[in-house]
């Protein structure tokens, strides 16, 4: 009897480490998705230094992750701050635990790749990415997820990363695109001139693969799937699904209105901005409440974009400040306002608001002021962006030494 | 004991709900591969109106199935024609079997966009969208998957869906493209002139995104993976893709014998065709059934897609009538035919190819009536296509206000 | 208390099965990886063969292998050499199976495609995919993964195909790269001329997605996922991932250096280098293991691209003969070095390194002398390459009467 109740735990973690394989596979390829939309959203001279981007953060993200940010985060606290270190995390058996979060990890990281793309020098892009993989996303990251970090012992919730992923890659891509500046051309007499990308199909390719690997994203953060767990998955799916399809409605019903045409860009940007909000409560709240979440995303996007763009004059070629950071602030804060277990429609009052802006605000303030020190003294020292000279002529060219479309004849720039 | 049995039987449960969103999730990015079929088979000034298109699909779909089109299809039957609709359905435990269904019924939805693509408003096409998503699929879908709609009592087998989500589907497509009519410039003293695609690695990649999805599709609608389910699964995963392949070769090499060259539209639409085809039946048949399934199918298409548009004058420029309506129809019809329980082949009589022919027929009226009515409506308020200046400039720009490829110089239109 | 041990039994069963129809499905996707990966790196005007060619070596490769392959390769051993042939393969309960390995079949018979592309004829290369499917590649398989074949015997590890699948396609590519001869202007005055891949971003996609396939390439090849599998499985996804990883940077960087500018199609193939290269030992070695595998064949496939390009005047559009036939060499061949369990760096002397040449040089010599025979009788029958105006006007419209992007103007060939 011992034995059969033996073998059944056994089947019951196995069949847990299946599921988290399989939902990290998914997010894995949300690295495609992220080149896709990154590079769609952006001119055709830039589209292989976006390449090498995004397949190095992948790359920095596999390697530092390993060798040292997976123990920051997740290694036995110290002070509820930050994990015990350990060199290349080999543990017997956990080795599914430090994929599924590599690849979260390498989506921290590769946030930022969209806002400053087109003018940055691809190496401060590289060490910015490893700094970002081995130290700052490690540390916040332990704060929330590691078990005892500061937050969760707050009671903050973040279920699969509005804020320690989400925020985290957009409140650093804020500070990176405000110190690198806009590329040449994007305002003059200050106003805000649109720059068309290159590719839409890219663009729509990117977001349905992202919304594809987000199902692993939010699915797989149980980290569980055996007996109740199959349950949750499955609320997860749904909740996660309607609050991208509410964000893409209302975005594109918001264009319609105020532009007269439902804009396409605005309208994947709406679904993005449903999955990242959405994250952080997709096992908290309700249908009801999902969908909520993600008009609301939806909405705020739009106005995000159009405010950093023409108030604020940061150039952030993709959207990325305003669909990770802002909705993934958002995202946490509203987890407040709708869990079932303690929001303040179920009667909870404001105290759960109150420690969802106390984790929002922390993590929002350590992303920031870490990857300023980082670009400043990168700033000082590599530089941040290329000539004009070199920026003028595309990355591709410059940085790469080559044409990603050479077949194909090109308007002017 | 008994305790052990519980927990066995919850391990099936939960191993059950896994297989059937990892299924949801493999179909979930058929979404990508229909919108790079449609978009690359037609002109890129329609781009962004078919990512519009497809991505409003996805999005109407999840919310509108949760919303009604769920009950309607799966809640407990009135007379056996419809179910007991109820609004937003949240039924503790279900979130697995939504998922799943709402993927489904977005493809349904979304084969039609194909067929009327290059020339109909942009509103026009939301409306009717949603009134497949929440009437037109889920009423027929009741009649075969409910358990007890008077199909299913009538012994008819559609395990997948060619004729409860491809036919009907491709039934509207036939009625939508012959309402909205041919794109300007396709005939012409009434021959028919070819429009090319702008993309065939868009097309490509699309069939093979939806070729991948559809071990999902197939696989998925088992419904549960646990003891002998997963020979059945395994044997599913086999017809389907040997249906594939089939289809794909006849369509090549008719092609070759017919116009000296081996055509790709032509055989990724052969691919596709055989997938449609073995749907009805790939639980029911032989590996041997499902090539001849297949092979049928790979060469109909081809007779169909030059029929409906030389002969009928139906301008249906992916072929999604002849893919999804014809072999949708003929692959449940020649359940009848190779069902090894039943079939004509295996000493059934002609009575199994009876039932499925009511059922295609029925099903057929069905979605050809409803959504003749929804279009004729559409007709005489909103109406159905865009003006002939807007057409000529292309639905990106004049429907969108943008352009899918503003780096690229292209041909004269 | 049997009823129960029957009962979990069969879960595990059930569960091993699950996981093996998803790895299968993960690498059926590698299909557009590939032929993303081909048409990237070639010229547009080729297109469309690329996409012919890689769609029918999954089609051939789904009916070939079903029909004869998978018995010649897993059919009871005759003399350790060659499986017993059976017709259309329809063993109760070995679907799974079958699908498994009729993806890696069709693997094995792409990788080829890339080093013939753009002038190849594509009656020809259909044959040659063809025998490759049902003859060269079952029997060499044979020799390794029936279980009782020669080089099982002998103590030769291939966990999941660097030899098997990659090495094999490998070296048929570089006989066939070599009997067809150099593109037309590739090179003059003994100097080779680089000719540019159309499209990166294609080239970037083909290859997340091959990595993202991968996972289920080295993790499927446990054939298992219960019980203590579920650990191996998460060992060989990391390992693979690093391997991946650094062979990618290391290909970056040398790049860097030596040409000044980090190259995007270097670093590309130096992450599939890394994956090729792990897959022989992924489940023998351990993470600093496969770190150094994979970093070695980044540098390594740098070389030999270079190499065969420069020195032995091979034209290999895609690096195909260097990725999948000297890293898939190179990496079985590490495997003696790498192996935790007998490597030579674990005190496990040379014998293990030889057994690993013997096993690579017998199935290199295999493929090879195959290869010609097929390749020459096909040149004294149809032909092998197209004519130099066809090749010159582009296979997309010589062979298949289409231009694969008609809206784009497209500078002069």
């Amino acid at each position: 009897m011992e034995d059969v109740t033996n073998q059944i735990t056994e089947i019951n973690g196995a069949f847990d480490i299946l599921w988290i394989l399989i939902a990290g596979v998914l997010v894995f390829l949300m690295q495609a998705g992220f080149t896709l939309v990154e590079a769609g959203f952006t001119r055709s001279k830039s589209t292989i230094n976006i390449i090498m981007k995004n397949v190095m953060d992948l790359c920095i993200g596999s390697l530092g992750f390993w060798a040292i940010g997976y123990t920051l985060m997740y290694g036995d606290s110290i002070g509820s701050f930050i994990g015990t270190p350990s060199l290349f995390f080999n543990t017997e058996g956990e080795m599914h635990n430090l994929f599924f979060q590599t690849v979260f990890c390498a989506t921290a990281a590769t946030i930022i790749s969209g806002a400053v793309a087109e003018r940055t020098k691809f190496s401060t892009y590289l060490i910015l990415s490893l700094v970002i993989t081995v130290f700052i996303y490690p540390i916040s990251g332990h704060w929330v997820w590691q078990g005892s970090g500061w937050l969760t012992n707050l009671g903050f919730v973040d279920f699969a990363g509005s804020t320690v992923v989400h925020s985290v890659g957009g409140w650093a891509a804020l500070v990176a695109a405000y110190l690198v500046g806009p590329r040449i051309g994007k305002y003059t007499d200050g106003k805000s001139n649109a720059i068309p990308g290159h590719n839409m199909m890219y663009g729509a390719l990117g977001v349905l693969i992202l919304w594809f690997g987000w199902f692993g994203f939010n699915g797989g953060s149980e980290l569980a799937i055996s007996g109740e767990h199959a349950k949750n998955v499955s609320n997860v799916f749904i909740t996660t699904n309607l609050a991208a399809a509410a964000g893409a409605i209302v975005a594109m019903f918001y264009t319609w209105i105020k532009y007269k045409k439902p804009d396409v860009s605005m309208t994947l940007n709406g679904a993005l901005a449903g999955l990242v909000g959405i994250t952080a409560g997709c096992a908290a709240v309700s249908n009801g409440g999902a969908l909520a979440i993600g008009a609301i995303c939806g909405l705020v996007v739009v106005l995000a974009i159009t405010f950093i763009d023409e108030k604020l004059k940061i150039d952030d070629p993709v959207g990325a400040i305003s669909v990770h950071g802002v909705c993934g602030a958002l995202g946490t804060i509203l987890v407040g306002v709708f869990a079932i277990d303690g929001g303040l429609l179920y009667g909870g009052g404001f105290s759960k608001i109150g420690i969802q802006a106390v984790g929002v605000f922390a993590i929002g303030a350590w992303a920031i002021t870490t990857t300023f020190i980082v670009l400043f003294i990168l700033k000082k020292t590599l530089g941040l962006r290329v000539s004009e000279k070199d920026e003028t002529e595309g990355l591709d060219i410059t940085e790469h030494g080559m044409n990603a479309y050479p077949d194909f004849r090109l308007n002017e720039k």
